[in-house]
């Protein structure tokens, strides 16, 4: 049995879920809340899904990081539009040997942390996972849940699967979430805006889901064109994705159950949309590389129209 | 006084205002309905202006284009979505020596009717007006009028103004509608479209009047590079249109009411949208001459998906 410890910062569909898997599984689990910190100390944490419904009656939770304990690995599961909050969060952890595993959407936030904690491990990992929270504590898992996790090299390089990373994989599989493991976290990264920026995007402009995006001839146009662009970009990182992996993207979408994005549940929940992360952040990386996307870009504008009101 | 008669093709907010203007003045006018036939035919039509109401009791109204007479003039004031309709509508005056006067958005349009009605004269206007039809023979004029018209020669070469250009320019005066004459339609049609584009587009796709548009910074920005899109769809043409008139443009609807574009009245009121004369045929020219407009083709396409609704 391990005996890593773990702190979710963030306790919302992401965090809860993986959060009350791995202490389900045995593991020493600590639980970072704002909202529901009060509900989730008296209750714990409720999960249902379609693996099989499971309450959890205590959890450890926390409303202040710095009475958690200095976990081994902190997992980072807040939407990115809380990242200004990032330099208070983490330095708390970086005192220890802490390593960090960033499970949040889009590009370039392993580096703003790697700046925040220091030399200290950071991991990416990319969730492929249908849950919403549905009220205090409650999560409800609909669907998947892989999880792809990289080690993060400065600058996004290369590099090998580390003893580290192994080992957290393991703990996750231990608690029945399958893992991934990749040596190239940027082309993770890359791949999963191929599905996102379109799919997440269109979604919130033109007010519909995944099938009603397939099923008309234009908007399918536009997906394909959209990814082209998020291949241009990758490429602008010397990351090749082939022409198969767009292919790949649109038949499975065809196939999908027909599906509201998650930018789309933000947005009909009025909550603030993650444009910097997933479109903002790779625009830039590419426009630094010279490469324009004048699509993704006319998207980003787009979303940021829609994310004031 | 004039005694060239008017036919009417279409006798809604565009159409019905300025024939009924026409009329007043003292003009031959004759006018085209569909469903508001039995009532104007009955009880004439109604207009409400900041520049005086007035009613006109009796019109000469018709449910069938083969009862008309073969008029001097015929007056295109239908949406381009009815635009199938032309081929059975236009040869009726082809056999007279009728001048046609398209009064609709978009580009190409003087093209086809050319095709149509053969070696006829073919004339252009751009409607520079605010005015809605608010019920049955009932047009509500808002703002504007100005008509900037000119004579389509083939492939939309320049020319000279025509001595029937000025002679429908004095008609269009004595009934108080201001006209300017253009030598090159095909600049005014593009220089209009830098306007339209991204108004009309936006305006739908992100459920906003003008002032929105023009507050947002992205959009704002977004707006611009649109407008940018058209100038060099309009270079395609060898149209040069120079920067000072984006600066106009922006400052003119920076000054102006918050409008509703008529792109949106349409999609509020659930009528087709003017999706391929404002943006498709743009698009398609530009194309042939190898250029591509990247934002202007993702504008068509959400407004195709949104017009499918």
């Amino acid at each position: 049995m391990t005996n890593r410890s773990y702190a979710i910062i963030g306790t919302g569909a992401l965090g809860g879920f993986y959060g009350a898997r791995l202490q389900q599984a045995g593991l020493d689990v600590h639980f970072l809340l704002r909202s529901d910190y009060d509900y989730v100390k008296q209750h714990g944490l409720v999960i249902e899904s379609p693996e099989g419904d499971f309450t959890l009656p205590q959890v450890n939770a926390y409303n202040d990081v710095n009475q958690m304990p200095k976990c081994d690995v902190v997992v980072l599961a807040l939407k990115t539009t809380k990242n200004h909050l990032l330099s208070e969060l983490l330095p708390h952890f970086a005192q220890n040997n802490s390593i960090f595993l960033i499970l949040q959407n889009g590009l370039g936030i392993e580096t703003k942390v790697a700046e925040i904690v220091g030399d200290r491990q950071v991991m990416g990992g990319l969730c492929f996972v249908c849950s919403n929270k549905v009220g205090p504590g409650n999560i409800h898992h609909l669907d998947y849940g892989t999880i792809t996790i990289g080690e993060y090299f400065a600058q996004y390089q290369t590099g090998q699967i580390t003893d580290s990373l192994n080992k957290i994989a393991a703990d996750f599989e231990l608690a029945g979430i399958p893992i991934i493991m990749t040596e190239d976290l940027l082309l993770a990264r890359w791949k999963k805006l191929v599905w996102n920026i379109p799919y997440n995007g269109l979604s919130v402009v033109l007010d519909a889901r995944t099938d009603r995006l397939m099923a008309n001839p234009d908007t399918r146009i536009l997906v394909e064109e959209l990814m082209r662009e998020v291949v241009a970009g990758a490429k602008s990182c010397d990351r090749i994705i082939p022409d198969s992996f767009i292919h790949n993207m649109l038949d499975y979408t065809d196939k999908m159950k027909p599906y509201r994005t998650s930018m789309k549940l933000d947005y009909d929940e009025k909550r603030s949309l993650e444009v910097e992360a997933i479109f903002g952040t790779p625009l830039r990386i590419a426009q630094e590389a010279g490469i324009n996307l004048p699509k993704i870009g006319m998207l980003y504008r787009q979303l940021k129209f829609l994310d004031m009101r």
